[in-house]
C-alpha cells in the first residue's frame, strides 16, 4: 500500500516530515517499541515541534494511519481503461504480495501488531473498520463493473467483496506470524475460486 | 477451541490449576494487561508455586498454549462415522463461530493480540506455525477422505487446506478488530466456494 505514498519519498511540509519519521520509527521498532523519542530521532527538525503537537505515540500513529488512508483513497482510481477481470487480478496480486517485499516486511509486521490493538482499543477499531470498508467498497465496485461488462458471473458483489476483505486480513496476518509456507498453495486455491466462482467462462 | 478443554472446568492437579488461572487472567486482561501477579490472583493455592516455576508471563502463556494444543490434538478425532461432507460443514461452522459466543470474545481478542506477538517473537511464531500446521493437516485429511468417499471433487488437498487455514486466521482477526458486519456475507460466499469448488455435485 505504501509504495505509492509520495510523502515517504519527498515530504512537502513539516507535518509530512513528522509522518515520515513516524513511518520509519514504526517500521524499525514496531508498535510495542515505538516511542515519541524514537520518532523524534528520525525527525530532522526541532523535537519540540513533535512534543508540542502530539500527546503520545497513539496520537501520532492514528494521524499517520489517517493520512495514509487519505492518500491511498485519492490515488486509487475507481475507473481505468482496463476491464474488471484485469482489475481483479491486480487485487489478487496485492493480496498475496503484502509483506513479501523485503522493504515491506517490517511495515507489515508493525501493521499486524497495530491491528491487534483494535481488539481492545476503540480508536484503532474505528480506523481499521474504515480501511476495511474502503477495501470492501473498492472490490465491490470492481465486481459490479465486471458483471456489467459481462466478464463476471452474476454474483452478489457484497458477499464476494466480504470474502476478499477477510482474505486480505488473513494473508497479511498469516504471512508475518507463521513460518509455514502455505502462501503459494493458498494463492493457487484462491485463483481457482476466482476462475470458478467469479469469472464468466463464456467470455474466455 | 476451548469449549472441549476439560481442565478449565475441572483442573486435575496443581499444573492444571495454574493453567486455568492463566486462561482466566488472559481472557480478563488480554496479552498487554496480563502479569504474573494477575495470574496469581486467580490461583487458589500458594503464590510461591507460581513464582517458583515460571520466569514470566510469556513462559506461562507458552506453556498454556502448548497444553491447549495438546488437548485439542488428543480430542479431535480424525475418523468418525460421518462423511467428509458433514465434517467440512463443522469446520466451516467453527471458522465463522470463533469469538461469536459471548464467553469466547475475550479469549478471541486475547488470542489475536498474542498472535500479533509472533510478528517479532520467534517463540510465539514457532507456536502459531505448529497450530497452523495442525489445522492444515486436519483439513487436508478431511479433503482426502472426501475425495476417496466420492463426495468431493478431485482437488489438491494441500491447496484447499491452505485456503481454509488463511481463512481461519482472517475470520478470527477480522471479527475482533473491526466493527464492520461482513461476517454473514463472507460466510455466504465461502459456502458458495465450498459448494462450487469442493463438493462433487454428482453426489447430491
Amino acid at each position: 500500500m505504501n509504495d505509492s505514498l509520495t510523502f515517504l519519498e519527498e515530504p512537502e511540509d513539516t507535518r509530512e516530515e513528522i509522518l515520515k519519521a513516524t513511518y520509519e520509527a514504526f517500521c524499525e521498532h514496531g508498535y510495542s517499541g515505538i516511542t515519541i523519542q524514537r520518532i523524534s530521532d528520525k525527525f530532522p527538525k526541532s523535537k519540540s515541534l513533535l512534543y508540542h503537537h502530539y500527546d503520545g505515540k497513539d496520537d501520532l500513529l492514528l494521524e499517520f494511519l489517517e493520512f495514509m488512508l487519505d492518500q491511498t483513497e485519492e490515488q486509487l482510481p475507481l475507473q481505468t481503461g482496463d476491464g474488471a477481470d484485469v482489475h481483479i487480478e491486480l487485487v489478487v496480486d496485492a493480496m498475496f504480495s503484502s509483506g513479501s517485499m523485503v522493504d515491506n516486511v517490517n511495515f507489515s509486521r508493525a501493521m499486524v501488531e497495530l491491528r491487534a490493538q483494535a481488539a481492545h482499543d476503540e480508536q484503532y477499531r474505528e480506523y481499521f473498520s474504515r480501511t476495511d470498508r474502503f477495501t470492501s467498497k473498492h472490490v465491490e465496485h470492481i465486481i459490479r463493473s465486471g458483471i456489467e461488462q459481462g466478464v463476471f458471473q452474476n454474483v452478489d458483489p457484497s458477499e464476494t467483496a466480504a470474502l476478499f476483505q477477510v482474505m486480505f486480513v488473513g494473508t497479511t496476518t498469516q504471512q508475518v506470524t507463521s513460518n509455514e509456507s502455505i502462501f503459494e498453495d493458498c494463492r493457487a486455491e484462491f485463483e481457482r475460486y476466482v476462475e470458478t466462482c467469479l469469472i464468466d467462462s463464456k467470455e474466455e
